[in-house]
């Protein structure tokens, strides 16, 4: 059989990284496909040193690709959410199969996009988006295809797994770390992506979506950083026998959906909870399967290329199949999509770590129990620290079991209003996972 | 649309779990496939009291179901490779997809049997054939196509991993943890299959010819049990830094593929060497997407039922399609497979731990490491313990870089040959899997 012509635009880590694969791979994968893969064009502006592009065309207007009735399937990789929706719309409209690593674009405009491409008969495919190369999109809306999925829970931003595990091995401050992996070009100039969590929401958008059937929601994620994170907290959650990370945890309960991304407390025995440095990993437990867990680099130049050929390979092989038998977009029909609500935070439910300030007073723990008991907060276990510093304050750590946010921020609330405690309470949310 | 129509054949654990998982989520996978999954037969000579089977026909005779004409896909799960053997070939006659959870029947007679469905342009589906509930087989041939796959190292094995967990945290002996997972239904009361490796080998050799695109060869895999590790070993192993796994290791080498299972020492830091109790694990190395690794239920009634519906709801889609255009079985297009020879063990190359039960006298460790280095292999560690028995000797423990097997044999002989040396020298292969 002929190849099959793609065109790829933007020629940045990913992209370059696609095109280095395409080649280096290209009797490995045609071998796997039944037929080659030929990059027909290349839309970018600027040259890549870590990609010699040899012979193929290379134009400035990435929309040549798209409007080029060679090129059978676009690979979108310039990121962002404007003139990448341009884009891939403009492509769908010339009937081309469109693959993408953007997960902002994704989360944000999925719905519109994959409405699009269903009404041309189209496939868009985004295994890239979520965790670099780890297949998981392939997981869930293949994998476990048998399965009421009830959670999903995903360490899916490396910049930010980087900063804890450095914060927890070494002891070192939140604001040291981020300038270590800024340098070492693990997290932007403008960290506040990663480090607030808006990429992981972007992910977890997408993961939550295939898990439960439900349409892209990201406006409805909640989303909390790691910025206030001190070394204090991860040395204290480790004597606790936990580990901090940052978290997306998306879980289907009666009343609604949880759509959640901030720091977590895991018990240390957790396999998740031993993914360090950049690496990412997603648990998805589910009804028939149970737990599984899904292990890998989460971003980087070919890992990400990584999971655009494989979807390149996909999409080949169902260029000639009729759209009604193809997987869809966000697992589930289109028709078939549940409109279960996104809960707002106030109502999700979790266990939850508290540091308190308080004075070094007898009596304190006392009101401090007294204060969650009244709102039927079961504590699971206390820990008090000597004072530490001059101000005479003793950190006094509590576990405690599920509750609703809006309980414990009732919780807080009174608790912050007592005389014997100062300042703000720590409080960092805890997920068993099992 | 209408429901497509299955038959399952074997009614037991895997059977009734795939049966109850159909019903209990037919709704749900519905809203996937598009449209829905009817058992219209059931064939087995004994009720299974976990499965309500209700009025859906059942017969004593298994062929029945390959020779119904209403059935689109049968699913084969009566085990062994005799009468399953049989079975399968006569669905595919008939011109009917296959879905299989048997991994020995895949790994001895996966080429004649995808020879013949190639012939008849039917699929033949075995996801479950290998770690359970894992969708690992849909991971490596269809999630990391693009890649030049270096080496897959699997804990394959349930029984054989809960035995292994059991012996280091508890530190009990072999004989013991046995009993108790007979006991618990973990292990059969003929054990041979799960605790000499026979059971990983067939799933290994499976994995191995999806990674690398080679035909089963079963026959040419090596195995090693883990009988023979003592509490000691295990003891040992973590007092350095490692933990024993019974390891399925298939990798690629410019002189052909290495085939092993055997008990492993791998650094406690690795994920996969956290692993525990009878969960299965399987490592993947590749040259674009680097190690990503795959986790979950190896076994089970419902786990691998999961695997095995999944499968049911990718040939659903698959019915109309043209047979060039789907997945090969092997991940390879059938006339596109390498002849890269499988090794012998011999040729295989690893890094070992070596027990050498010594007389305690100065000089013994000079001899050693005299033997060892007239051979070429560097000792990367000495660990000399007390004396602990009452017969004088002296556990000296040894780790040592890269050499092949023939040459560590070679030094083996010699070491055993020495006066101040007790009794044969215990050796552990060690893989560091980065």
């Amino acid at each position: 059989m002929k190849p099959v012509k793609v065109g790829i635009c933007g020629l940045g880590t990913v992209g370059g990284g696609t095109y280095n694969v395409l080649k280096r791979n290209a009797e490995e994968i045609a071998r796997r496909a039944g037929r080659g893969i030929e990059v027909a064009q290349i839309g970018a502006r600027r040259a890549n040193p870590l990609c010699a592009t040899g012979t193929t065309p290379v134009t400035a207007d990435i929309f040549d690709i798209a409007n080029n009735p060679e090129i059978d399937i676009v690979i979108e990789l310039i990121g962002g959410d404007t003139v990448a929706r341009e884009l891939v719309l403009k492509a769908i409209e010339n009937g081309k199969h469109v693959v993408t690593a953007n997960k902002a674009l994704i989360a944000v405009h999925g719905n519109e996009i994959f409405a699009k491409a269903r009404a041309k008969g189209v496939i868009v495919a985004f295994e890239a988006a979520v965790a670099g190369g780890i297949p998981v999109i392939k997981a869930i809306r293949e994998g476990l295809s048998a399965n009421r999925i009830n959670w999903v829970a995903g360490i899916i931003n490396g910049t930010g797994n980087f900063i804890l595990s450095e914060m927890r091995e070494k002891g070192r401050p939140f604001a040291d770390v981020l300038t270590e992996a800024q340098a070492l070009g693990y997290a932007e100039a403008d960290p506040t992506f990663d480090v607030e969590g808006i990429d992981a929401a972007h992910k977890l958008t997408i993961l939550a979506s295939i898990a439960f059937g439900i349409p892209l929601q990201f406006d409805k994620a909640y989303t909390e950083g790691i910025t206030r994170l001190t070394s204090a907290d991860v040395g204290y959650a480790e004597a606790l026998g936990y580990r901090i990370k940052h978290l997306g945890v998306a879980r289907r309960t009666e009343r609604g959906i949880e759509l959640r991304v901030h720091p977590t407390l895991i018990p240390a025995d957790r396999l998740i909870a031993n993914v360090n440095g950049v690496m990412n990993a997603v648990m998805v437990n589910a009804d028939a399967a149970g737990s599984t867990l899904f292990y890998g680099a989460g971003a980087g130049m070919e890992p990400t290329a990584s999971s655009v050929v494989a979807d390149l390979v996909d999409v080949v092989r169902a260029l000639t199949t009729d759209p009604q038998n193809r997987v869809p977009h966000l697992a589930f029909q289109a028709d078939a999509l549940s409109d279960h609500p996104i809960l707002p935070i106030s109502e999700c439910e979790s266990a939850y770590y508290l540091r308190v300030q308080a004075k070094d007073h007898p009596g304190v723990l006392a009101q401090v129990a007294s204060i969650l008991s009244a709102r039927g907060i079961n504590i699971e276990s206390v820990m008090q620290k000597e004072a530490e510093e001059h101000d005479g304050l003793v950190p006094m750590i509590l576990l405690t079991h599920r509750v609703t946010e809006q309980c414990m921020n009732d919780a807080i609330a009174a608790l912050e209003a007592l005389n014997d405690v100062a300042g703000p309470v720590m409080r960092i949310r805890v997920e068993h996972l099992n």
